[in-house]
Protein backbone atom coordinates (compact mmCIF):
# COMPACT_ATOMS: atom_id res chain seq x y z
CA UNK A 1 0.00 0.00 0.00
CA UNK A 2 0.76 3.64 -0.88
CA UNK A 3 1.26 5.71 2.11
CA UNK A 4 -0.96 9.04 1.98
CA UNK A 5 1.92 11.26 2.11
CA UNK A 6 4.13 9.59 -0.78
CA UNK A 7 0.61 9.10 -3.51
CA UNK A 8 1.76 12.72 -5.22
CA UNK A 9 5.29 11.23 -6.19
CA UNK A 10 4.40 7.79 -7.40
CA UNK A 11 1.49 9.36 -9.33
CA UNK A 12 3.98 12.00 -10.89
CA UNK A 13 5.87 8.89 -12.07
CA UNK A 14 3.05 7.07 -13.04
CA UNK A 15 1.73 9.99 -15.21
CA UNK A 16 3.64 9.45 -18.32
CA UNK A 17 2.84 5.89 -18.23
CA UNK A 18 -1.14 6.16 -18.49
CA UNK A 19 -3.09 7.13 -21.49
CA UNK A 20 -5.49 9.32 -21.27
CA UNK A 21 -8.97 8.81 -19.62
CA UNK A 22 -7.38 5.99 -17.95
CA UNK A 23 -9.50 5.50 -15.03
CA UNK A 24 -7.17 5.41 -11.55
CA UNK A 25 -8.53 3.32 -8.58
CA UNK A 26 -6.74 4.95 -5.25
CA UNK A 27 -6.60 2.92 -2.52
CA UNK A 28 -4.64 4.77 -0.34
CA UNK A 29 -6.11 6.98 2.54
CA UNK A 30 -5.17 10.12 3.91
CA UNK A 31 -5.10 13.95 3.32
CA UNK A 32 -1.97 15.21 2.39
CA UNK A 33 -0.48 17.38 4.83
CA UNK A 34 0.12 20.65 4.18
CA UNK A 35 -1.90 21.00 1.00
CA UNK A 36 -4.76 19.57 3.11
CA UNK A 37 -5.72 17.60 -0.40
CA UNK A 38 -7.20 14.66 -0.56
CA UNK A 39 -6.00 12.26 -2.55
CA UNK A 40 -8.80 12.19 -5.54
CA UNK A 41 -6.99 15.74 -5.78
CA UNK A 42 -3.61 14.91 -5.72
CA UNK A 43 -4.44 12.35 -8.99
CA UNK A 44 -6.26 14.83 -10.25
CA UNK A 45 -3.30 17.65 -9.97
CA UNK A 46 -0.56 15.49 -10.97
CA UNK A 47 -2.69 12.60 -13.42
CA UNK A 48 -4.66 15.71 -15.47
CA UNK A 49 -5.67 12.77 -17.97
CA UNK A 50 -6.68 10.00 -15.40
CA UNK A 51 -10.37 9.51 -14.22
CA UNK A 52 -10.10 8.92 -10.86
CA UNK A 53 -11.85 6.43 -8.44
CA UNK A 54 -11.40 5.02 -5.04
CA UNK A 55 -12.02 1.47 -3.89
CA UNK A 56 -12.17 1.90 0.41
CA UNK A 57 -14.07 -0.23 3.18
CA UNK A 58 -12.85 -2.75 5.39
CA UNK A 59 -10.81 -5.12 3.77
CA UNK A 60 -7.76 -6.17 5.39
CA UNK A 61 -5.39 -7.40 2.46
CA UNK A 62 -4.94 -11.01 4.44
CA UNK A 63 -8.84 -11.69 4.46
CA UNK A 64 -9.11 -10.77 0.84
CA UNK A 65 -6.10 -13.21 -0.34
CA UNK A 66 -7.93 -15.63 1.59
CA UNK A 67 -11.31 -15.73 -0.32
CA UNK A 68 -12.89 -14.90 2.72
CA UNK A 69 -16.13 -12.68 1.98
CA UNK A 70 -15.53 -9.38 1.73
CA UNK A 71 -17.60 -6.23 0.81
CA UNK A 72 -16.16 -2.36 -0.06
CA UNK A 73 -17.48 0.44 -1.74
CA UNK A 74 -16.08 1.99 -5.29
CA UNK A 75 -16.63 5.29 -6.24
CA UNK A 76 -16.35 7.61 -9.09
CA UNK A 77 -17.90 10.74 -9.88
CA UNK A 78 -19.35 9.02 -12.63
CA UNK A 79 -21.68 6.89 -11.28
CA UNK A 80 -21.69 4.89 -14.25
CA UNK A 81 -18.37 4.05 -14.46
CA UNK A 82 -17.89 2.96 -10.38
CA UNK A 83 -20.40 0.37 -11.65
CA UNK A 84 -18.40 -0.84 -14.56
CA UNK A 85 -15.51 -0.75 -12.85
CA UNK A 86 -17.25 -2.78 -9.68
CA UNK A 87 -18.55 -5.64 -12.11
CA UNK A 88 -14.78 -5.81 -13.60
CA UNK A 89 -13.37 -6.03 -9.58
CA UNK A 90 -15.96 -8.24 -8.30
CA UNK A 91 -15.34 -11.92 -7.39
CA UNK A 92 -18.32 -14.39 -5.63
CA UNK A 93 -16.13 -13.41 -2.47
CA UNK A 94 -15.24 -9.76 -3.12
CA UNK A 95 -17.86 -7.26 -3.17
CA UNK A 96 -17.63 -3.80 -4.47
CA UNK A 97 -20.57 -1.84 -3.56
CA UNK A 98 -20.91 1.57 -6.38
CA UNK A 99 -21.03 5.32 -5.71
CA UNK A 100 -20.72 8.48 -6.73
CA UNK A 101 -19.50 10.08 -3.73
CA UNK A 102 -15.84 10.11 -3.83
CA UNK A 103 -15.57 12.66 -1.21
CA UNK A 104 -17.41 10.90 0.91
CA UNK A 105 -15.41 8.20 0.44
CA UNK A 106 -12.19 9.39 1.31
CA UNK A 107 -13.55 11.37 3.95
CA UNK A 108 -14.15 8.16 5.97
CA UNK A 109 -10.88 5.92 4.67
CA UNK A 110 -8.83 9.55 6.54
CA UNK A 111 -10.96 10.40 9.33
CA UNK A 112 -11.64 6.63 10.47
CA UNK A 113 -7.59 5.90 11.45
CA UNK A 114 -7.77 9.33 13.84
CA UNK A 115 -10.68 7.71 15.74
CA UNK A 116 -9.11 4.15 15.71
CA UNK A 117 -6.75 5.50 17.50
CA UNK A 118 -8.78 6.81 20.42
CA UNK A 119 -10.71 3.07 19.93
CA UNK A 120 -6.58 2.06 20.82
CA UNK A 121 -6.10 3.68 23.65
CA UNK A 122 -9.31 2.68 25.33
CA UNK A 123 -8.24 -0.95 24.52
CA UNK A 124 -4.70 -0.42 25.61
CA UNK A 125 -6.12 1.80 29.11
CA UNK A 126 -8.62 -1.57 29.86
CA UNK A 127 -11.53 0.41 29.76
CA UNK A 128 -14.17 -2.72 28.81
CA UNK A 129 -15.89 -2.89 25.59
CA UNK A 130 -18.83 -1.33 26.79
CA UNK A 131 -16.63 2.03 26.77
CA UNK A 132 -15.20 0.73 22.88
CA UNK A 133 -18.88 0.56 21.63
CA UNK A 134 -19.85 4.25 23.26
CA UNK A 135 -16.66 5.73 21.55
CA UNK A 136 -16.88 4.15 18.19
CA UNK A 137 -20.52 5.58 17.97
CA UNK A 138 -19.63 9.08 19.37
CA UNK A 139 -16.71 8.78 16.91
CA UNK A 140 -18.90 8.02 13.92
CA UNK A 141 -21.13 10.90 15.57
CA UNK A 142 -18.31 13.31 14.74
CA UNK A 143 -17.56 11.47 11.23
CA UNK A 144 -20.79 12.35 10.09
CA UNK A 145 -20.98 15.79 11.35
CA UNK A 146 -17.35 16.49 9.35
CA UNK A 147 -18.88 14.61 6.31
CA UNK A 148 -21.85 17.00 6.35
CA UNK A 149 -19.38 19.87 6.47
CA UNK A 150 -17.37 18.81 3.58
CA UNK A 151 -19.75 17.59 1.39
CA UNK A 152 -20.63 14.04 1.78
CA UNK A 153 -23.23 12.10 1.37
CA UNK A 154 -24.36 10.37 4.46
CA UNK A 155 -25.58 7.50 3.02
CA UNK A 156 -21.32 7.08 2.12
CA UNK A 157 -20.66 7.68 5.74
CA UNK A 158 -23.06 5.33 6.93
CA UNK A 159 -21.82 2.66 4.56
CA UNK A 160 -18.63 0.43 3.81
CA UNK A 161 -16.13 2.71 3.46
CA UNK A 162 -17.30 5.05 6.30
CA UNK A 163 -18.91 3.00 9.26
CA UNK A 164 -17.47 -0.18 7.81
CA UNK A 165 -13.93 0.80 7.87
CA UNK A 166 -13.99 2.40 11.34
CA UNK A 167 -15.75 -0.83 12.57
CA UNK A 168 -12.99 -2.92 11.63
CA UNK A 169 -10.06 -0.38 12.33
CA UNK A 170 -11.22 0.21 15.62
CA UNK A 171 -11.64 -3.23 16.75
CA UNK A 172 -8.71 -5.02 15.23
CA UNK A 173 -4.87 -5.22 16.50
CA UNK A 174 -4.70 -5.74 13.16
CA UNK A 175 -5.15 -2.26 12.32
CA UNK A 176 -1.62 -0.02 12.49
CA UNK A 177 -3.62 2.69 14.28
CA UNK A 178 -5.61 0.64 16.35
CA UNK A 179 -2.11 -0.87 17.35
CA UNK A 180 -0.01 2.67 17.69
CA UNK A 181 -3.41 3.40 20.13
CA UNK A 182 -3.00 0.86 22.14
CA UNK A 183 0.42 1.22 22.92
CA UNK A 184 -0.55 5.32 23.80
CA UNK A 185 -3.40 3.67 26.16
CA UNK A 186 -0.33 1.39 27.52
CA UNK A 187 1.44 4.34 28.37
CA UNK A 188 4.07 4.77 25.79
CA UNK A 189 5.16 8.46 24.73
CA UNK A 190 3.94 8.86 21.11
CA UNK A 191 7.39 10.01 20.23
CA UNK A 192 8.36 6.64 21.32
CA UNK A 193 6.23 4.21 19.37
CA UNK A 194 7.16 3.63 15.60
CA UNK A 195 3.88 5.62 13.89
CA UNK A 196 5.40 3.33 10.54
CA UNK A 197 2.00 3.35 8.44
CA UNK A 198 -0.47 4.38 11.30
CA UNK A 199 -1.93 7.41 8.93
CA UNK A 200 -3.90 8.46 11.51
CA UNK A 201 -0.58 10.34 13.43
CA UNK A 202 -0.30 12.54 10.22
CA UNK A 203 -3.96 13.04 9.48
CA UNK A 204 -5.06 14.15 13.18
CA UNK A 205 -3.79 18.05 12.89
CA UNK A 206 -5.10 18.25 9.55
CA UNK A 207 -8.39 16.57 10.23
CA UNK A 208 -8.20 19.19 13.41
CA UNK A 209 -7.87 22.15 11.34
CA UNK A 210 -10.46 21.33 8.41
CA UNK A 211 -12.93 20.93 11.40
CA UNK A 212 -12.25 23.91 12.93
CA UNK A 213 -12.17 25.84 9.58
CA UNK A 214 -16.37 24.64 9.13
CA UNK A 215 -16.83 24.84 13.05
CA UNK A 216 -16.84 21.29 13.00
CA UNK A 217 -17.22 20.09 16.95
CA UNK A 218 -15.09 16.69 17.28
CA UNK A 219 -14.38 16.14 20.77
CA UNK A 220 -12.86 12.45 19.95
CA UNK A 221 -10.43 13.84 17.50
CA UNK A 222 -9.22 16.44 19.17
CA UNK A 223 -8.46 14.48 22.25
CA UNK A 224 -6.29 12.33 20.27
CA UNK A 225 -4.55 15.19 18.39
CA UNK A 226 -3.82 16.27 21.61
CA UNK A 227 -3.00 13.04 22.86
CA UNK A 228 -0.15 13.20 20.18
CA UNK A 229 1.13 16.36 20.52
CA UNK A 230 1.43 15.74 24.20
CA UNK A 231 -0.20 18.42 25.42
CA UNK A 232 -2.40 15.93 27.13
CA UNK A 233 -1.97 13.16 29.47
CA UNK A 234 -3.87 9.48 28.44
CA UNK A 235 -5.81 9.55 31.60
CA UNK A 236 -6.75 13.80 31.18
CA UNK A 237 -7.88 12.68 27.55
CA UNK A 238 -10.37 9.98 28.94
CA UNK A 239 -11.46 12.88 31.65
CA UNK A 240 -12.39 15.33 29.39
CA UNK A 241 -14.60 13.18 27.33
CA UNK A 242 -16.02 11.86 30.57
CA UNK A 243 -16.78 15.45 31.76
CA UNK A 244 -18.73 16.56 29.09
CA UNK A 245 -21.93 18.52 30.09
CA UNK A 246 -25.02 15.34 29.93
CA UNK A 247 -26.86 16.21 26.64
CA UNK A 248 -29.51 15.24 24.60
CA UNK A 249 -28.25 12.20 21.99
CA UNK A 250 -28.98 13.82 18.57
CA UNK B 1 -32.62 -8.14 33.75
CA UNK B 2 -36.13 -9.19 32.15
CA UNK B 3 -36.44 -11.10 29.24
CA UNK B 4 -39.30 -8.90 27.22
CA UNK B 5 -41.60 -11.96 26.94
CA UNK B 6 -42.01 -11.75 30.95
CA UNK B 7 -42.36 -8.09 30.96
CA UNK B 8 -45.93 -8.52 30.64
CA UNK B 9 -46.19 -10.20 33.79
CA UNK B 10 -43.90 -8.33 36.12
CA UNK B 11 -45.48 -5.02 35.20
CA UNK B 12 -48.91 -5.95 36.18
CA UNK B 13 -47.43 -7.31 39.50
CA UNK B 14 -45.60 -4.02 40.04
CA UNK B 15 -49.08 -1.78 38.80
CA UNK B 16 -50.81 -2.00 41.88
CA UNK B 17 -47.45 -0.84 44.01
CA UNK B 18 -47.00 2.46 41.63
CA UNK B 19 -48.12 6.01 43.02
CA UNK B 20 -49.69 7.32 39.64
CA UNK B 21 -47.61 9.02 37.04
CA UNK B 22 -44.06 7.35 38.38
CA UNK B 23 -41.60 7.15 35.76
CA UNK B 24 -40.82 3.46 35.26
CA UNK B 25 -37.77 3.13 33.04
CA UNK B 26 -37.74 -0.19 30.80
CA UNK B 27 -34.37 -2.05 30.63
CA UNK B 28 -36.04 -4.94 28.56
CA UNK B 29 -35.18 -5.25 25.21
CA UNK B 30 -37.78 -6.93 22.33
CA UNK B 31 -40.58 -6.95 20.85
CA UNK B 32 -43.54 -9.24 22.65
CA UNK B 33 -44.61 -12.14 20.87
CA UNK B 34 -48.40 -12.84 19.91
CA UNK B 35 -49.41 -9.08 20.46
CA UNK B 36 -45.96 -7.83 18.24
CA UNK B 37 -45.90 -4.81 20.69
CA UNK B 38 -42.68 -3.00 22.10
CA UNK B 39 -42.12 -2.80 26.35
CA UNK B 40 -43.49 0.93 26.57
CA UNK B 41 -46.72 -0.11 25.01
CA UNK B 42 -46.69 -3.46 27.12
CA UNK B 43 -46.11 -1.48 29.66
CA UNK B 44 -48.22 1.70 28.56
CA UNK B 45 -51.05 -1.26 28.90
CA UNK B 46 -50.30 -2.73 31.83
CA UNK B 47 -49.40 0.50 34.02
CA UNK B 48 -51.36 2.64 32.48
CA UNK B 49 -50.98 5.42 35.27
CA UNK B 50 -46.65 4.74 34.78
CA UNK B 51 -44.57 7.13 32.62
CA UNK B 52 -42.56 4.76 30.61
CA UNK B 53 -38.93 5.58 29.86
CA UNK B 54 -36.41 3.81 28.36
CA UNK B 55 -32.84 2.87 28.90
CA UNK B 56 -30.79 1.32 26.49
CA UNK B 57 -27.34 1.19 24.81
CA UNK B 58 -23.92 -0.42 24.91
CA UNK B 59 -23.18 -1.21 28.74
CA UNK B 60 -22.31 -4.84 29.91
CA UNK B 61 -23.54 -4.85 33.36
CA UNK B 62 -19.92 -6.11 34.34
CA UNK B 63 -18.35 -3.00 32.98
CA UNK B 64 -21.31 -0.69 34.64
CA UNK B 65 -20.55 -2.65 38.16
CA UNK B 66 -16.35 -2.36 37.72
CA UNK B 67 -17.04 1.48 37.72
CA UNK B 68 -15.89 1.36 33.57
CA UNK B 69 -16.95 4.08 31.34
CA UNK B 70 -20.05 3.75 29.90
CA UNK B 71 -22.77 5.89 27.94
CA UNK B 72 -26.33 5.03 26.91
CA UNK B 73 -29.63 6.37 25.46
CA UNK B 74 -32.54 7.50 28.12
CA UNK B 75 -35.72 8.42 26.32
CA UNK B 76 -38.86 9.84 27.50
CA UNK B 77 -41.70 11.03 24.96
CA UNK B 78 -41.51 13.62 28.06
CA UNK B 79 -37.86 14.87 26.43
CA UNK B 80 -37.56 17.64 29.89
CA UNK B 81 -38.42 14.38 31.87
CA UNK B 82 -35.60 12.24 30.04
CA UNK B 83 -33.43 15.03 30.88
CA UNK B 84 -33.82 15.12 34.26
CA UNK B 85 -34.08 11.13 34.86
CA UNK B 86 -30.12 11.55 33.13
CA UNK B 87 -29.03 14.03 35.68
CA UNK B 88 -30.33 11.56 37.92
CA UNK B 89 -29.16 8.36 36.85
CA UNK B 90 -25.76 9.87 35.60
CA UNK B 91 -22.20 9.56 37.68
CA UNK B 92 -19.00 10.05 36.77
CA UNK B 93 -18.96 7.03 34.41
CA UNK B 94 -21.96 6.87 33.57
CA UNK B 95 -23.52 8.60 31.06
CA UNK B 96 -27.19 8.80 29.96
CA UNK B 97 -27.68 10.48 26.89
CA UNK B 98 -31.02 11.79 26.89
CA UNK B 99 -34.01 11.40 24.09
CA UNK B 100 -37.71 11.62 22.91
CA UNK B 101 -37.39 9.47 20.83
CA UNK B 102 -39.00 5.75 22.76
CA UNK B 103 -39.64 3.80 19.60
CA UNK B 104 -36.50 4.69 18.17
CA UNK B 105 -34.58 3.26 21.62
CA UNK B 106 -37.01 0.74 21.26
CA UNK B 107 -36.25 -0.39 17.84
CA UNK B 108 -32.70 -0.59 17.99
CA UNK B 109 -33.04 -2.74 21.14
CA UNK B 110 -34.61 -5.28 19.97
CA UNK B 111 -33.32 -5.54 16.30
CA UNK B 112 -30.08 -5.09 17.40
CA UNK B 113 -30.35 -8.65 19.20
CA UNK B 114 -31.30 -10.25 15.10
CA UNK B 115 -28.24 -8.90 13.68
CA UNK B 116 -25.75 -10.29 16.81
CA UNK B 117 -26.73 -13.72 15.82
CA UNK B 118 -25.50 -13.02 12.40
CA UNK B 119 -22.54 -11.80 13.29
CA UNK B 120 -21.96 -14.19 15.64
CA UNK B 121 -22.86 -17.22 12.80
CA UNK B 122 -19.69 -15.03 10.49
CA UNK B 123 -17.33 -15.43 13.53
CA UNK B 124 -18.42 -19.44 14.35
CA UNK B 125 -17.83 -20.11 10.55
CA UNK B 126 -14.44 -17.99 10.82
CA UNK B 127 -15.17 -15.87 8.31
CA UNK B 128 -12.46 -13.27 9.35
CA UNK B 129 -13.06 -9.63 10.52
CA UNK B 130 -13.49 -7.55 7.16
CA UNK B 131 -16.70 -10.21 6.79
CA UNK B 132 -18.00 -9.64 10.01
CA UNK B 133 -17.28 -5.50 9.75
CA UNK B 134 -18.97 -5.75 6.55
CA UNK B 135 -21.91 -8.03 7.69
CA UNK B 136 -22.41 -5.26 10.93
CA UNK B 137 -22.55 -2.07 8.31
CA UNK B 138 -25.11 -3.41 5.77
CA UNK B 139 -26.87 -4.95 9.33
CA UNK B 140 -27.02 -1.44 10.23
CA UNK B 141 -28.29 -0.43 7.23
CA UNK B 142 -31.52 -2.58 7.17
CA UNK B 143 -31.67 -1.14 10.95
CA UNK B 144 -31.87 2.09 9.56
CA UNK B 145 -34.62 1.06 6.82
CA UNK B 146 -36.61 -0.86 9.66
CA UNK B 147 -36.44 2.28 11.93
CA UNK B 148 -37.66 4.89 9.31
CA UNK B 149 -40.50 2.17 8.40
CA UNK B 150 -41.94 2.60 12.03
CA UNK B 151 -41.00 5.92 12.65
CA UNK B 152 -37.88 6.41 14.31
CA UNK B 153 -35.28 9.02 13.92
CA UNK B 154 -32.41 8.35 12.30
CA UNK B 155 -30.14 9.82 14.88
CA UNK B 156 -31.49 7.80 17.35
CA UNK B 157 -30.31 4.47 15.16
CA UNK B 158 -27.33 6.01 14.78
CA UNK B 159 -26.55 6.99 18.72
CA UNK B 160 -25.78 4.71 21.80
CA UNK B 161 -28.76 2.98 21.63
CA UNK B 162 -28.93 1.72 18.32
CA UNK B 163 -25.22 1.74 16.48
CA UNK B 164 -23.83 1.76 20.29
CA UNK B 165 -25.82 -1.55 21.04
CA UNK B 166 -24.97 -3.32 17.61
CA UNK B 167 -21.49 -2.58 17.65
CA UNK B 168 -21.13 -4.24 21.51
CA UNK B 169 -23.27 -7.13 20.74
CA UNK B 170 -22.33 -8.23 17.69
CA UNK B 171 -18.36 -8.34 19.02
CA UNK B 172 -18.41 -9.70 22.13
CA UNK B 173 -18.73 -12.91 23.35
CA UNK B 174 -20.25 -11.84 26.54
CA UNK B 175 -23.41 -11.15 24.45
CA UNK B 176 -25.87 -14.25 24.58
CA UNK B 177 -27.17 -13.48 20.80
CA UNK B 178 -23.61 -13.31 19.16
CA UNK B 179 -22.49 -16.17 21.34
CA UNK B 180 -26.12 -18.53 19.79
CA UNK B 181 -24.49 -17.37 16.57
CA UNK B 182 -21.43 -18.56 17.18
CA UNK B 183 -22.58 -22.18 18.15
CA UNK B 184 -24.79 -22.01 14.83
CA UNK B 185 -22.10 -20.89 12.54
CA UNK B 186 -20.04 -23.93 14.64
CA UNK B 187 -22.46 -26.26 12.89
CA UNK B 188 -24.83 -26.62 16.14
CA UNK B 189 -28.46 -26.85 15.16
CA UNK B 190 -30.93 -24.46 16.80
CA UNK B 191 -32.90 -26.61 18.86
CA UNK B 192 -29.63 -28.39 19.88
CA UNK B 193 -28.50 -24.84 21.58
CA UNK B 194 -29.55 -23.86 25.01
CA UNK B 195 -31.40 -20.22 24.14
CA UNK B 196 -31.66 -18.66 27.00
CA UNK B 197 -31.85 -15.14 26.86
CA UNK B 198 -30.91 -15.01 23.34
CA UNK B 199 -34.02 -12.72 23.09
CA UNK B 200 -33.00 -12.60 19.15
CA UNK B 201 -34.05 -15.79 19.15
CA UNK B 202 -37.11 -14.57 19.59
CA UNK B 203 -37.37 -11.29 18.10
CA UNK B 204 -36.17 -12.31 14.72
CA UNK B 205 -39.50 -14.04 13.42
CA UNK B 206 -41.56 -11.12 14.39
CA UNK B 207 -38.93 -8.66 13.70
CA UNK B 208 -39.61 -10.47 9.91
CA UNK B 209 -43.04 -10.39 9.86
CA UNK B 210 -42.94 -6.17 10.67
CA UNK B 211 -40.19 -6.09 8.07
CA UNK B 212 -42.63 -7.53 5.30
CA UNK B 213 -45.91 -5.49 6.41
CA UNK B 214 -44.33 -2.59 5.40
CA UNK B 215 -41.89 -3.63 2.43
CA UNK B 216 -38.73 -3.23 4.37
CA UNK B 217 -35.57 -5.34 2.79
CA UNK B 218 -33.90 -7.06 5.59
CA UNK B 219 -31.46 -9.52 4.14
CA UNK B 220 -29.51 -10.26 6.79
CA UNK B 221 -32.42 -10.37 9.67
CA UNK B 222 -34.22 -12.72 7.08
CA UNK B 223 -30.89 -15.36 6.57
CA UNK B 224 -31.18 -15.41 10.48
CA UNK B 225 -34.77 -16.41 10.51
CA UNK B 226 -34.37 -18.45 7.92
CA UNK B 227 -31.25 -20.53 9.59
CA UNK B 228 -32.99 -20.83 13.04
CA UNK B 229 -36.26 -22.41 11.52
CA UNK B 230 -33.78 -24.41 9.91
CA UNK B 231 -35.06 -23.33 6.16
CA UNK B 232 -31.46 -22.98 5.33
CA UNK B 233 -28.02 -24.57 6.30
CA UNK B 234 -25.28 -21.63 7.30
CA UNK B 235 -23.43 -21.97 3.88
CA UNK B 236 -26.46 -21.22 2.42
CA UNK B 237 -27.50 -18.45 4.72
CA UNK B 238 -24.20 -17.25 3.62
CA UNK B 239 -24.38 -17.88 0.01
CA UNK B 240 -27.19 -16.14 -0.42
CA UNK B 241 -25.89 -12.95 0.89
CA UNK B 242 -22.86 -13.13 -1.19
CA UNK B 243 -25.25 -13.66 -4.35
CA UNK B 244 -27.60 -10.90 -4.06
CA UNK B 245 -26.57 -8.81 -7.00
CA UNK B 246 -23.81 -6.10 -6.74
CA UNK B 247 -25.23 -2.75 -6.48
CA UNK B 248 -24.98 1.06 -5.62
CA UNK B 249 -24.52 1.50 -2.07
CA UNK B 250 -26.81 4.01 -0.90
Amino acid sequence: MVPAQSVRAVAKALAPLLPDRTPVIICAKGIERGTKKFMSDVIAETVPGAVPAILSGPSFAADVARGLPTAVTLAASDGKLAGELAQALGSATFRPYHSSDVRGVEIGGAAKNVLAIAAGVVAGRGLGASASAALTTRGFAELMRFGKAYGAKPETMMGLSGLGDLLLTCSSPQSRNFTFGVNLGRGQKPNAIHAGLAEGVFTAPVLLEMARERSVDMPVSSAVAALLAEKMSVDAAIESLLTRPLKAEA
